[in-house]
């Protein structure tokens, strides 16, 4: 096997990890036992534990960039957008394969007390995906499918909210009906800041549940 | 020093550990020398880890009963237990005086994928939770503070995504604004389900910040 390919057996093993154990909980030696490959080996291809957490982050980026962000950039600029977005974030672990939860949201909790360089990685992350929402809402009130007075940080805060409980009801409550509250709730945050006078062209399936593989 | 006095010396050190590091990040070495005991000398008070990170959670819901619930009950039922008991959960780890966030919060994440006694206890203690937070609502409710109408499962649903969102900003992103931006969000989930032929004698101080020792 090539050296990039059995990197990048690495990587799909460890963030497969990282997503049930959290950051913390992967390590070379446990990386090494469930590759096959000796902890030497291993050095060959990460110099240190947060080496390899930085480099599963970029992983866990790539793979939520292609579950999530690509398709949805696939639809109309505005609502069509943001709601194929929507619909493509929340439960993206599962839909790309990965055994636990969303690597990011964890680490949001798991580093906000801990400064190291995987914690400012994490900001890096969090800031390029908020900034990704920004744009995505802002074109959304200048397509004026929102209202013009949209709040759109407001806006941003709240869906990061919606996703953080869809999170926990989800995964950790193992509640059934974690899909239909975030629906309700992120219809509720659309209603609040919808536009009065919105062009009838804009219908959307609310309700329907997209797959990754439309 | 008495053994209770010295079992409530190691619960108190390990639950700053536990809102720093999280569950995982306690061990029993890593209590023994914080606490300047022998670690057979802890193994008296825990018999193993999973023992002590349960008893952790016990301190963890004493404190944030002290903290945050028994000043709420003091307020009249309603909105104004309910805005209190917001005013007061958001942000109490810092006002418990511990040096990290919540735990409770941080274990969502960090125990979703992991079936062990440990995660039972904090699906125990959040399903007490979300009782507590369903009944202050629904005695809103009754008391026509919000409408008849009001899908009280939802509301504390949404609050719970509030109160992860705030987490998150103010403590992982570091942003002056959570603290604003959590008053906005709850107060537009109010405005959506306030009844709109309430009482003239609920005014509530929205916007004002409630101490813990008030």
């Amino acid at each position: 096997m090539k050296s990039s390919e059995t990197k990048q057996k690495l990587l799909t093993i460890g963030l497969d990890q990282v997503s049930v154990r959290g950051l913390s909980g992967v390590t070379l030696g446990q990386l090494a036992s469930a590759s096959g490959l000796s902890k030497s080996g291993l050095f060959a291809h990460f110099k240190s534990k947060e080496q390899l957490q930085i480099e599963l982050l970029e992983e866990m980026a790539r793979t939520a960039d292609r579950t999530v962000v690509v398709p949805a950039m696939r639809e109309a600029t505005g609502l069509p957008r943001l709601k194929a977005l929507v619909d493509l974030w929340f439960g993206w672990p599962h839909r790309a394969g990965l055994e636990g939860g969303c690597p990011a949201a964890a680490a949001l909790f798991e580093l906000d007390d801990i400064d190291t360089v995987v914690r400012e990685h994490v900001c890096k992350l969090e800031a390029q995906w908020r900034l990704l929402l920004l744009q995505i809402v802002r074109d959304a009130v200048a397509e004026k499918h929102l209202s013009a007075e949209t709040d759109v940080e407001q806006f941003v805060w709240e869906l990061g909210g919606i996703y953080l409980a869809h999170h926990a009801s989800s995964r950790f409550l193992r509640d059934n009906e974690a899909d239909t509250r975030a629906r309700q709730a992120f219809d509720a945050l659309l209603a609040r800041n919808r536009a009065t006078h919105g062009s009838d062209s804009v219908q959307l399936k609310i309700g329907s549940k997209r797959d990754v593989h439309d």
